[in-house]
């Protein structure tokens, strides 16, 4: 396979206040490095576009640096090693990596990790199920909120990649009720019919809290946290004593400008004895071994559903980003490149 | 001891909306009970005014339930029995029980745990640092926030019973720094110079999160929250990576009319995998004995510093109170009888 002198890649050229759009990208050609020695030349075939990647975008210090203005970004990718001059890795290999938002990427072999693509159900799991989002989704659910059969399980953004993963797995393991949040009726009758949850709600409807009150009447045990705001709160005054939540995600807020308000009443914490969690899964990643020993078999024998939506074209990799931040994908949305 | 045919004792007449004031409540005298079988009938020596009872208060089911109107308030009081239809209770014994704002209680012998005044540095300690103020500083510090040697803990409400227990146990532990806010200058200066804190504030001197940064400039490990509202926030906003926060109470929001604000910006929560754990003391009774195992060496070689407040006559109960939640005590609020 040849290599080409350019490929395409996507910068951030500006940073967005409030909700990004288009102009905020641009596609740009650049020159593909040759791999140097230990490094590999991997064509991007996939990759991913996460909410998390919202944070990036501004010029804030946090968990992970900001992107840079005017460089390609970054963020999980799947792609075929089309040159490598590393030991033990051959043209031809798949590749899971973190330099999406390119065509072509040059890297340290350290920094890809060989994939099985007959270990999943696609191979596209590696950027979902069977990989940071299933994990994110477990980890949550079982490590960080100590999710036990019979309890009732909030998920919010269940018809979402982690999300719809969360419920199931809930169900898997004998959760007692497990209710979704989503944000459109075609969704919601996707998660309780196409996902197998007890409920779901969309949370245009009504005041959140209300609805959550209706489809969990006996309260929430176990909330997981996709959305943050106002589900946030109503989560809090639903829940039973001794609940705990598991904060995954806040997509309600990462446009917001400024400080977004609180869950109000925070006495309820007390009061019902509530434990919240944030959690960030690259710290937890020594639990990826386990949580695939686990899971392995339900994606075998088909008991989990992991669903995604597919862009195409790296031309379009700012419109799947931007689509999926308003709710557009349902599970898992993917870049095909 | 003859029995006086009438006592007085403290009834909650109205609920308050906001600030209770004086005319919420009552003075009323009434029949002293003759002790029935396995009864006992206990003079009030001492009786305990705390936070929690504004909740009581409200006209709202919650952990405790509301008190009823036109009726003895209850709480946490030391008397002596002084008629006992129970046997092994003998008369003249010390008890400590349930039925504080009465001069006089007539009580199942089972709900009077008998106290040995010669344990402790003063016998009202039962009602304070060897009782249920000084375990929730201790469950607080270590069984929900998990607080460990060199870590920087961060107190609010410092000046008060469980504050000023839970800072000087943190040092004792082996905090690297010890930091409370309190509402006055003669309070900063009893926390840091009389309690041995490391640093104090008095939060109206600015924007809480300011004067946590400036008294904590690389952060907070752990949380332990009296006082909730803007201190809540405050440390969110000064939290470590995986720091913990002991969620015990919020006094700044118990006189509020309508749901308090919460914390903005709880996407700080995931960004720093930080915990917030609510907790109501009385779910942590089995670990009195291992508290006083531990507490108790610090008790007798004077190493914690329990001041008490002392208001007397239970015509000054209610004031005691209103005192209380208005910030006048230091330490230990008690009422002689």
């Amino acid at each position: 396979m040849t290599t080409p002198a350019k490929a395409r890649s996507v910068h951030l050229v500006s940073r967005p206040q409030g909700e990004p759009v288009p102009e905020h990208f641009s596609i740009v050609d650049e020159a593909v490095a040759e791999p140097a020695e230990a490094e590999v030349l991997v064509r991007n075939r996939y990759m991913s576009v996460d909410p998390y990647m919202r944070g990036r975008m501004n010029d804030t210090e946090s968990y992970v640096p900001p992107f840079a203005l005017n460089r390609p970004m970054e963020g999980a990718a799947l792609g075929e090693v089309v040159a490598s001059r590393a030991d033990g890795v051959a043209e031809g290999t798949l590749v899971l990596h973190n330099r999406g938002w390119r065509e072509y990427a040059t890297i340290p072999a350290a920094e890809a990790r060989p994939v099985d693509p007959d270990r999943v159900p696609s191979v596209t799991s590696y950027l979902g199920i069977a990989g940071m989002t299933g994990l994110t989704a477990w980890v949550g659910l079982f490590d960080i909120a100590r999710t036990a059969p019979g309890e009732t399980v909030f998920v919010s953004g269940a018809a979402g990649a982690v999300g719809s993963a969360a419920g199931q797995m809930a169900k898997l393991r004998g959760a007692g009720r497990v209710v979704g949040s989503a944000g459109s009726t075609a969704k919601t009758d996707y998660v309780r019919d196409g996902l197998g949850f007890d409920a779901a709600f969309d949370y245009h409807d009504g005041p959140v809290a209300e609805l959550l009150a209706e489809a969990a009447p006996e309260g929430v045990d176990v909330y997981f946290d996709n959305v943050g705001g106002e589900h946030l709160e109503a989560a809090l005054h639903n829940m039973r004593n001794h609940g705990r939540m598991a904060l995954c995600g806040m997509i309600s807020q990462y446009n917001a400008v400024g400080p977004a308000p609180g869950p109000r009443d925070m006495f309820q914490a007390i009061a019902r004895r509530v434990m919240m969690q944030g959690f960030i899964i690259g710290d937890h990643m020594h639990r990826m071994s386990a949580f695939l020993d686990d899971v392995g078999p339900w994606l075998a024998d088909g008991s989990i559903r992991a669903d995604e939506t597919f862009a195409d074209g790296i031309d379009n990799a700012p419109e799947a980003f931007l689509g999926m931040m308003r709710g557009q994908n349902t599970g898992k949305m993917i870049v095909r490149l």
